[in-house]
């Protein structure tokens, strides 16, 4: 960021600490442990792992070696974040069986979802910092799955390193040819022989399968097309980087954003053999640790979405008092179009965090099925949002907002792909929708004809007729009965 | 609505009692004894008010009757609500000292503003709720002024017969030809003569001043206009209904409503003379009154908006499973569009219902000051969301939406209205971008230049180039210290 | 308007007069008569109809005497157009054989679609001028069918005095229970008994069926049920006003605007019996005739949509420039949101128009087939502009922009009609989408895949490897062929 | 493209050549000469320019290299050009004094601004078309600006070779830490020594500055600081590449795309020496030749989005039509909500090209002056269409659209940058809406003022009295007069 322009010129301000800002409505659920964690977090995101970045960014390569090696300062940030106490701070201990390896690495677990997701708005400020503390998808969403449906096997060889932060994993589940919104469009063969499983078809949108220490793979395929029941036609199994036939064909952008190292990678499996131990869970189980996956995963993205907006805005209130931007003499804090803006953008980042703190605590109150719809609207709502704040930011700072000076241009990309990711947004409002008019159908019509039938009751009683417009226009303009 | 076409024929359904329908973020604020209340004020408004709304309007007259007399079905209401212990709910008890006369009045107040704000928004379903449990504007809020700052004579003349529901009042702020916007834009004058008070002026839109009941107005005018505090000219008086010199000029239409009997006058005061002892807490005191009004009344009005928008939502599910309405061969129902638009407004209402409750929450924590944003919030978020909501609901009404065969059009053009009533949106919105872009301006400029200059120490300790792009192009192209 | 406060105080300004307004991409389509005309139009409309429309609504009774009579201002008005030589514009010559009675009356048509629009738009500034020159809805439209389709008594008894503007007629298509947006739906059953037709069913949104002198119905109903083609199932009758079994149920309000003394009737059909000789055009070819009225009914609603939000357009510009109104120490006019709302305003009016005028040429040219999708656009897109501009003129004139004073209010809830009438926007973008979706399929699948092939073609002419992101990453990055 | 998923099978369809997709009202102002062209260059744009996008970016380099050479695929396709007819076709005749030397070079111009924009529309369809015809900013707007304004040497010395296509150049207006909205903020430093001419000061935005054919700066810079018209400080002057002191810092992304070869350079001024004689126009005279640049260029820039808009259509057609996608049992063409995307595209393409053709018939028509506000709506109204209908291709394309598999992800970044560019679209709303709301005063107030007296005197001369809601609520309710 050196060679950017300078930023204006101003003494340093304080803001009260994370564990202060906390919206009233949501403080009784927060723990005395979160909220010392939290401002704990706040820090070390805006003083250590914000300044980080631009130097990670410049430790990466250039040309082919772009895809080699791993930024040196991601690890000392990663040993510092354990010193203070901020390691795989998602995990819920209950899902974990083999506590003391958890705590060996430092563990910081135990958070509710709400309190987590707190935390996560924090780390979505920085595009480090997950990674920094080994709270960064798809590795989340990885560890919990071996941690409760992964062999002692298993554990030992993938689940100890994930959780030591040595090694990194990805996720397989969408493909290139089909609606992956629709998990039972999945077609990758997963076909048994023996005590092997044998892998064909193609996966894409990996990130983190670049990285050089991406060991593992979870992998969604269908084994079983002929089920009756389509959704237990498919299987996750555990797949090592680097098992033969298991060919990387080359990196997808976002934008024009490569994210070396990590990257997003397209992958094909040309009989791909791992044995059958691999298998997590059962045979045709697969969307069972798929759905489980979601609710919190979904959770974890809407509240760094919103850590990503707080930063947006903050650049732009940082921009519209810019004394050198003065344009048709008056500075920008004066333009009235502006300030809307700001305050637009508060308000609906204010009212997406409340959505999601309320489908934190739906899942937190262990009902996850009636967490369905705030899950759905906490999903729905927030990347619209942050998209909206991030692009505020943005066209107020002019040229410098779409080029590599602010961090806006790219998190307005990232962002925009979590619209996409995991569902576009149209299937999740789609199925919101059909399941409120079909679950309230009844009982709205219901309701509505008994007050009709009561209403005439009452004019019976009250002997009124009930009138209508028209006056002597009308024919038979009398009393109604 | 009996000439109405009939509602589609179906079973009646079920949903679950308002009180177990509380969103799990707020459940921790609200009492057993609010709960018990939710769910009797639910069912009374739905099999009690709703129906009795078409009865009320055709026993209002037509031509120049429709000023004149009273609904009789309304005073039945009224006495079902006290049966029922519906009474004076938006009363906090600690605003009211003389708990023995408000205690006879069956008063069921001492509630949060979190939990009547849930109560508003159960009356917000109906268009005579609020009035039949002695809820109603501006009563609420012109009661809550001479709990506070009326001599016990005012108490006794005005607040007692209000706090019964056998008197109505009227609030009078709004002039026609200012910016009312801005509070000290007020020029109705008040003149000292002797131990009387002289007013002359104009104001408008006193809404229920068309109602025989209305006795007693209070009225904001400009005391001392050449005070150098501009919010200490002005003063707050009460002024009976019938006073000489008080003069209805006509009334005022919301989009084609009239709203009588209770209507929106237009008043001019012609040297009207009161005593100087129907002064309320003193003289350039007025806008301190007003101003302890605004919060809790804005909470009212979002709630109640947020009722009428969930009729509006359940309007439209009745309508979208009407099986004689199969444009083009398939049902409403399954029309993407339509679906899309039932779970938009579920995403809005709920998140406009959440921002509102954490401004009751931070009200009701005692720190008014700090409130100012959330309140503004929902000032802002709600009318525009429930705007938006039962709009969809007309345009999937077809031509009956925009007529008296649903509620739909009129409860559209009354919400309208808040968008404007006490400060139109964009007052709220530009006050809110100002106070964050100013207030946060050290703050955000100040964390981003220490994130620069610890970015720049960083690039030193780890001797990387900061490498931009451009490669052999750009002259110079070398480690950059 | 009188007890309306006062206008702000400024001298008359100029505006070039409507010919030399036209758009330069219009110019060449207009003839000099029609310049001529439009200007004349112009300062009729600006200077005695809009003046007059209060003393319209002051002439409309109250009470039951709200539905008879007509307000004498405007028969003064029909004089004038007369003698200013306007009088049934909207007719093309072409669709009239009769022409030495057409011209008897003073007939000034003979115009384009694109030229009539232009008059339209002007004719839309007024709540009255169209029907003050004999050019309101439904009326044209049904001149043009009787013309076209009528007999030579039908013309006699019906059409000669509606071309003299001395009675006026309703159009009968819309039902209470059904999705009539798809035609097919119609219910309202014509059954043949002899030389009679005997009609039974129900029709509502009536529009000027309030009106006494309203003497003459074209209805369109269900004659032949089982006909294996369903848009040949329908016929078009003429029903003299007045016909035994022919009820006027009651009227229908638009946002609380009866809009007396023409109104919105629900009329029921109960064996109402004519002459088989009041059959239009012949049995099934209901339909037949309903197309052929749509496109250029809906070039006007759109013009005159225009028209009205180019009216409220002119209310704001004054209103910001109002010198009263100085809201926090700041003319309106130098607010930067309401500034940004007047720019877009005039952007989506300007655009709409040019879509609508497109739309006329197109008609004009004799491929009414070809500009099924010009003409959808203009039905899709006016009215919903013409609703946010003058929404946008409500909201900036606080609450003096909802009530009576101003024209806003009751333009809105108009306008917002006709985003439902006549089929609502969804079923028409529905439309829309569909065939663009379908009809260039092929083409457009067809085109990207010889684009991919040539693309192969010429990485194997140019030897060049199809390089992807990934680098060294990628497992057999090489030359790609 | 070629390791992208395949597209879905379908034969080849056609579509009408474009010079018969002309809109209706746009068809009398194009000439026979520029129909045929349209075709040709619609045929090699999509046949031979779009398909070698691919080869051209994969010609580019990597690492290093990546700003280094030239794509030869490009050199072949202005061969191409220049045998079809196909160069220089947006410079105007009559600009161009030397017309041997134009001609010399093929040039196929002396259209209207029109008929270029029709082409323009053509060559946004591919990133590489504008450029293989000499048709790209900002050479164009350079050779006009030396054509007009530049001496004899100038033209010999650049003209000649920009016409050929043989070398490239460079616009530097734009600086760093400016409002550069507004003209008068220019800060580069331009200071006479003797015969010399020495600039100091930085520039970014330099678009093409990284290209090695890039031979000429034409740099805007402040020239005479205390000059009282604002406007006359600044000058403009030819830098040819290479000068010492001249330094490109390094090159800006746009949304993570680094647009090598081309890039977009920020570049310091350190004591660039150059003669007094390559002053263009005249000392002061920079803005002058500034706004005469603009015009033409926004609609050129206005249509090549508008192909852009084009080419995301139908890219979301093919879409729709995959027979692979069929998330949930249905096709995507049969989900609503994506016919209405598609509707609402081809809504808001047509009207902003109406829009952006009637701004191009009023510059036409030569009275640039009175194009002001024309030439703003389509600045305004075009780039947003074009993201927004791209935003929509992109999302029904799912994860496949944010990455290089479809030009959607790149086309929506470089035209998201035009809402910036020359101005964000916000100061050219505040102008439009300044503009409109000042001049148009006067006429406003007093024509309502008018009416309002007109309307009195009606009242009076009809006796009727105005009538307001109200009956015998309203004290003195008798006749007004």
């Amino acid at each position: 960021m050196s060679n950017a322009p300078p930023l204006p010129t101003a003494g340093r301000g304080a803001k009260k600490p994370a564990s202060q800002r906390i919206p009233a409505i949501a403080q009784p659920f927060v723990s005395d442990k979160a909220r010392k964690l939290l401002d704990i977090i706040e820090k070390w995101v805006d003083e250590e792992c914000i300044p980080a970045q631009a130097v990670y960014a410049a430790q990466v390569g250039t040309g082919d070696e772009r895809w080699n090696g791993y930024p040196s300062v991601l690890d000392d940030l990663k040993k510092r974040a354990r010193e203070l106490g901020l390691w795989n701070m998602f995990l819920p201990r209950n899902h974990y069986s083999n506590l003391a390896e958890y705590d060996r690495y430092g563990g910081a677990g135990g958070f509710t979802n709400l309190e987590y997701g707190l935390m996560a708005e924090l780390l979505g400020r920085s595009t480090i910092a997950s990674e920094a503390c080994n709270c960064a998808a798809p590795d989340t969403g990885n560890m919990e799955v071996i941690a409760r449906y992964g062999t002692a096997e298993h554990k030992k060889k993938w689940l100890t390193p994930l959780l030591a932060g040595e090694i990194r994993s990805g996720f397989l589940m969408t493909e290139p040819d089909k609606a992956s919104s629709d998990g039972s469009n999945i077609s990758l063969s997963i076909r048994k022989e023996g005590n092997d499983l044998v892998l064909n078809g193609s996966k894409w949108w990996s990130s983190g399968a670049g990285d050089d220490r991406c060991k593992i793979f979870i992998v969604m395929g269908l084994s079983d097309p002929d089920n009756q029941d389509k959704y237990k036609r498919q299987s996750m199994v555990l797949v090592p980087a680097g098992t033969k036939g298991l060919i990387i064909h080359r990196m997808l952008s976002v934008y024009g954003y490569d994210d070396a190292p990590h990257g997003h990678a397209h992958i094909t499996f040309d009989n791909v053999r791992i044995p059958a131990s691999n298998l997590l869970l059962g045979f045709g189980r697969g969307n069972e640790i798929a759905q489980g996956r979601l609710g919190p995963g979904r959770i974890h993205h809407a509240m760094r979405s919103i850590g990503a907006a707080e930063v947006a805005q903050e650049w732009m209130i940082a921009r519209l008092n810019d004394e050198r931007k003065i344009p048709f003499g008056k500075p920008l804090r004066e333009h009235g179009v502006l300030l809307e803006w700001v305050a637009k953008s508060r308000v609906e980042i204010d009212s997406s965090r409340l959505i999601v703190l309320n489908a934190a605590i739906q899942i937190d109150n262990g009902d996850a099925k009636s967490a369905l719809t705030e899950i759905a609207q906490a999903k729905i709502l927030t990347p619209t949002m942050a998209c909206t704040v991030i692009d505020r930011a943005v066209q107020s700072h002019g040229a410098m907002g779409v080029c590599q000076d602010t961090p806006l241009a790219s998190m307005w990309a990232h962002i925009r792909t979590i619209r996409i990711a995991d569902g576009p947004d149209e299937v999740h409002l789609n199925q919101l929708g059909r399941r409120e008019t079909r679950n309230r159908a009844q009982e709205c019509i219901g309701r509505l004809q008994a007050q009709k039938q009561t209403s005439e009751e009452l004019f019976r009683r009250y002997r009124v007729p009930d009138k209508q417009l028209g006056g002597s226009k009308v024919q038979g303009f009398t009393a109604k009965l």
